[in-house]
């Protein structure tokens, strides 16, 4: 129903996370009534993402050169080792500036549903890391998959690496939340690993 | 904090309509984790739209071509004219499969408070044709600047072409609409436009 270069783009857009036929309909023709300029630097971000864009070769996190800022950063302590997912959980804890150490991206949770297996992820460079490191912070998701992949690494670094601090991120209540509104496994973490209050 | 190839990918998605930073990073990052040719086909999609997508020089709705789709379907009534204000109703209008006439678009409306005048709008093409017309369909919506426009067409064309028949579209409660729910102006429009049941 669509002129046809209106009908591509609107499924390229469709393979935009959440993204259904009626807003890829709305970007599209939000893009056919851009000015000339900003949709040719659209057109030239994705283009530049593609061939830029790529994993740090030390902690796999997103970046446009062989090291990402975060591991070229001199002030930071390389010791100390934030592993998570992705790259949107770097961004994430940056954005807090409550942490100054370094990360690892292992670029995926282990899944038996989903067939991912340990050697799929980014975790050979972790271990080699981890002989150098103070302590490994294991920051998967708590969800299944998440954890699954905190108890996976917890065994291998203890076997590889024994002397190293190895953490777990807690596991508790959030900001602003309810008791009555969380849910078991939150209230059973939050009791379990309570601390003492000073 | 992102890369700079990320980051400016992330400015770019938040050109479209209704989407903030955290939706712009979760497309941004969708972008790079897409397969090359996927990334690739999604540039080139939007570059096309801007060198190929134009208006049809007869209605104004979109196409690839110097006339559309529907202007160049001779099994179309074209002395009908649907006159909307942009080529999303077209569609709209095209999904019910309800209509067999032409249209108009009118590429804006009316509005007093955006400095939108008549002269900003496609209408002076809706007189050449509505010359050679038997009915005009005025189809904008039924919010303020779309009665508005309504109101002007409807005079000018009856300075225009006084022969031609001008209608507006019914304004009513919509289909499963609940009385108790409707505001008052839909409410007096469903009053006031009833119809006699056959």
């Amino acid at each position: 129903m669509y002129p046809q270069s209106l009908q591509k783009l609107i499924e390229a857009f469709r393979h935009l996370p959440g993204v259904g036929e009626k807003t890829a309909e709305r970007y599209a023709l939000a893009v056919s009534d851009m000015n000339p300029e900003t949709a040719q630097e659209f057109s030239q971000a994705i283009q530049e993402v593609r061939e830029k864009l790529t994993h740090c070769r030390i902690c796999g996190n997103l970046s446009d050169n062989e090291e990402c800022s975060i591991c070229t950063d001199n002030s930071r302590n390389k010791r100390v080792i934030f592993v998570v997912q992705s790259a949107k959980d770097v961004i994430a804890m940056e954005k807090t500036g409550e942490y100054k150490g370094a990360y690892h991206v292992l670029n995926g949770l282990i899944s038996t549903s989903k067939g991912i297996m340990p050697e799929d992820l980014n975790i050979d460079s972790l271990l080699e890391r981890a002989k150098d490191a103070e302590e490994i912070i294991l920051a998967t998701n708590t969800t299944m998959d998440g954890e699954t992949t905190a108890m996976y690494l917890h065994k291998l670094l203890g076997e590889v690496c024994p002397e190293v601090l190895v953490t777990r991120i807690a596991h508790g209540l959030p900001s602003g939340g309810l008791l009555d509104y969380a849910d078991e496994m939150t209230l059973a973490h939050a009791l379990s690993d309570r601390r003492r209050m000073r």
